[in-house]
Formats: structure tokens, C-alpha cells, sequence
């Protein structure tokens, strides 16, 4: 039998430390995005849980297709207002608008968009890190999954996961291989893993030959297929594998969590 | 027999280039540090080829345990003047001053210092790549040594050569493997590798059990012994090997074109 590596026990001891805290003081949170589906569903989504988490959500929308000195102006704005405490900037960006994360203040900088915020997360130093890569190394110490010394193999090696997570994941002293669309035999580079991370959004990517009874997989890939929300794991690695974070379940639910904690310690500062 | 991956050839081809964009302007690179003995070494070496490539190479002192505010002015200075078109600041840093490196302009960072220009590199944006890891690559480029879905296992993860070329083997789309004093069988991960490259400054740390016949090793470790340069590399492993590139005579010398090369191309801009 599988362990499933379930985001909702970890997701839920993270907000009662963001509660702990909220109940001293609320939060505010700025989202800034174009009226783009996806990111409006997601911060109506944001705005509904952190209602319940004791911290306000302003989403802003921009006009689509504005220009980037309107956009850069709306995300300055929310930066330096003295009542929000953290922005989140829409990602990912159509380019011509990428260089607007600079305006966010990294002192209200909740996902690392910031280049500086970048350069701090490069170099070790302390600093925010990003909600999902956090997330996921979240889950996987709230099941107690040894990093120190393991292989690691990362599938994906996008600015959102792949390379965040490859930085967090060397200085938790895991020895550490970033995996891609170019890879030559992906199956078996990924089969001497104790960890795999998959973050490419390809339905049944991870098939059963790519893990074996010891193998940890954590699963970030979201793709949808006939309305159904999916993995990058198949039904068959999964049922092979020692533990499985899943999608939907897994790393989703800790990374909103891992967000609000980001806020409240930036609060906090 | 092995063959070798030697620096000299692979510079001179960089320093034509150089010489054919100096030839029409002169290029001037300022060096900021502490009178400390290897940079001092360093900086002098480096005025010395400079003045063979139609480069001034200005070195500026600022005086041991000067402050922090002293330090990050004098970067200032240089910065801004119209004068310098390169400016290199001493590495490494005590912790107290490493924030001044954000004093170098980013046009004039020849050595991607500033956090800006290591943002770029992290995101895989155009702008200038550190001199060691760019000479590691054009080393492997001049002997056609193919990246592109090779394995790359790099022993080392700081910052000055570890990460930034991890992040450049990954734009080359090399499956990359980071290994560190917490790996475990170093050996084993390391025979897996196409290509290998140590930056760790242990003499004879890639020892024969590390490598195969066809295993290419790039050698970028230094250190001392009895008052001789070595590097990470053991005598048996670059005579099993199937191509090395060897320290002293390897890396080193393409670097210090690199560094004039990303001067002139900063120029050039």
C-alpha cells in the first residue's frame, strides 16, 4: 500500500501557526493580474480561504492588454501602500510585462517574484522563498521524508518549481538532478532516486518504470484531461511507489498555506 | 592516452576576438578590494594581460576593515564614472561587506556580481555569465565536446562555480547533477557522469573509482601543497579518463579572457 503524502494534515498545521498570529493582527494581501481565467480563478479562490484565516485579500485587476507602465504603476502603488502587508504579482506573465515583479517591495515580496528576493534565494541567503518549492519540502518534513544525502531528481526545470526547488533542495544537502524535456533516458536516471519531484504538467509522464517499492514521488504537475484535473504520475507508479503526494490533494492545498505563511511572517518582520 | 582539454588554444581564440574589438577602442575595468595577498596577486596578473589586449585594468584599494560605507562607495565611484566601462569587485568577501557588490551598475558588471545580473542568470535571461563557469562551457564548446542531453555531474555547489553553472549546463540542455561534502557514494554518481567538473579546491578528491574511459573531466579545483598548485584530480583518474582538462593550464587561463571578453561585450552594448 502506498503512502499517500496527504496536503490537507500538513496544509492545517501551517494555518494554525498562520492563525496564531493572524489573531493578534490581521493581514492584508494584494494581488495584481489581468482579467486572464485561470488567475482570477485562483485569486477569487485565495480571497474565499483567507477570509477564513483571519487576512484580507485585494485582488486588482489591470486592463488587459495595458500597457507595462500602467501595470508596473498598479503593482508600485500596492507596494508602498502602508496597508498591505505582501503582493502577489499575476504569474506567469506574458513577457513584455515580466519586468514588473521588480516594483514589488521586497519587504511585501510573498512568492520570491522580485529579482533581489531571487538573488537572496541564489545565494542561500535568508530571505522569502517561493510557495510552491516551500511547499513541497513542507510536505514532505511533515512526513518526517529524510532529505540530507538523498537523490533527489527534480523533473522539470521551470523558474516556478524546477529551479527554486533544485536551490532549497541543495542547501537541505540532498544531492540534487534537474531532469527535462532533453534528458536521455528519463525512466532510468529518475529509477535511482529516494526522491522524485515532477512539475511538468504531462498527464502519466512518471510511469511504473520510473519508481520502485522505495521510492518517495511527489507530484506537482497539473494538467486537465476531458475537465479532470491530473498529476504527472500514473495510476500504475503510484500504486508501485513507497509514498505519493497526489494531484489534486497533495502539494496544492500546502502551497495556498505556505503563502499566507509567508505573509504573516513578512508582517511579522 | 587522455586527451587534453588544455586553456591556452581556447583563450587565444578569445583573446582575437577581443583584440579585434579593442583594436578599435580601448576598454578600461576597474578592480575594487582589500590590499588581502591572492587578490592583490590576482588584480596584478590581471593588469599585467590586460595591458596585452588594449585594456587599462584601474585597481583600486580600499584599506583592510575600512567600512562598509567606505567600501560600497568606492564601488560607487567607479560605477558611475564615464571612464570604466568593467567594474570587478575582490571575491570572495567577508560576510560584513558582500552587500556592496549591488553598487556595480548592471551594464558594468563583467562578472554578473550585482543581484540583478544574477536574477537574469537564474531566470535564463540574456545579460552577462560569471567568467569561470562561461570558461568552463567555452572550453567544453572549443573541443566540440556535445552538452545537449549529456549527464553533467558538478562536485561542488558555491556560489562562484557550483550553482551558476549548473543553471548554464541546464540552458544547454545538459541533465545536471549536484554533488556536495553530503553526498553519498560520490564515486558511484560521479562514474555515471558524461562529463564531470570539480570546483572544490581537495587534491586528489576524483580519484580512478570516479571516472570511466570515456568520462570527460573538467578540473576547476585549487589548492596548495607544499606550495604547488593542484587541482581536484588524482594522477591515476586523468591518465584513465578519456579527456581532461587539467590543473594548471586548464580553465584558469580561459577564464581571465572570458572576464576581458565580457568587458568588451559590455562596451560593445
Amino acid at each position: 500500500m502506498t503512502l499517500i503524502l496527504s496536503g490537507k494534515q500538513c496544509a492545517e498545521s501551517i494555518y494554525a501557526k498562520v492563525d496564531s498570529i493572524t489573531a493578534e493582527r490581521q493581514a492584508v494581501l494584494a494581488t495584481v493580474g489581468m482579467p486572464d481565467m485561470s488567475w482570477m480563478q485562483y485569486t477569487h479562490s485565495l480571497a474565499v480561504s483567507s477570509a477564513k484565516h483571519g487576512i484580507v485579500c485585494q485582488n486588482i485587476t489591470v486592463p488587459p492588454q495595458c500597457s507595462v507602465e500602467h501595470f508596473a504603476k498598479a503593482v508600485q502603488e500596492v507596494s508602498q501602500s502602508k496597508k498591505v502587508n505582501g503582493v502577489l504579482v499575476q504569474q506567469p506573465l506574458p513577457a513584455q510585462y515580466a519586468d514588473v515583479v521588480k516594483y514589488v517591495d521586497i519587504t511585501k515580496d510573498v512568492d520570491c517574484l522580485n529579482p533581489i528576493s531571487l538573488a537572496q534565494l541564489y545565494l542561500g541567503r535568508e530571505g522569502v522563498r517561493p510557495a510552491t518549492p516551500s511547499a513541497v519540502i513542507a510536505l514532505l518534513d511533515h512526513y518526517n521524508i529524510e532529505l540530507q544525502g538523498k537523490n533527489v531528481v527534480i523533473v522539470g526545470r521551470g523558474n516556478a518549481v524546477g529551479k527554486p526547488l533544485a536551490l532549497m533542495m541543495l542547501s537541505r544537502n540532498a544531492t540534487v538532478t534537474v531532469c527535462h524535456t532533453k534528458t536521455v533516458r528519463l525512466s532510468e536516471v529518475c529509477r535511482r532516486a529516494d526522491v522524485i519531484v515532477s512539475a511538468c504538467g504531462v498527464p502519466d509522464l512518471i510511469t511504473e518504470e520510473f519508481v520502485t517499492e522505495k521510492t518517495v514521488v511527489v507530484d506537482v504537475g497539473l494538467s486537465f484531461v476531458d475537465g479532470k484535473t491530473h498529476g504527472d504520475v500514473s495510476q500504475e507508479a503510484s500504486r508501485k511507489c513507497f509514498a505519493l503526494s497526489p494531484v489534486p490533494g497533495g502539494v496544492g492545498p500546502v502551497t495556498r498555506a505556505m503563502l499566507f505563511y509567508n505573509l504573516v511572517q513578512i508582517q511579522n518582520k
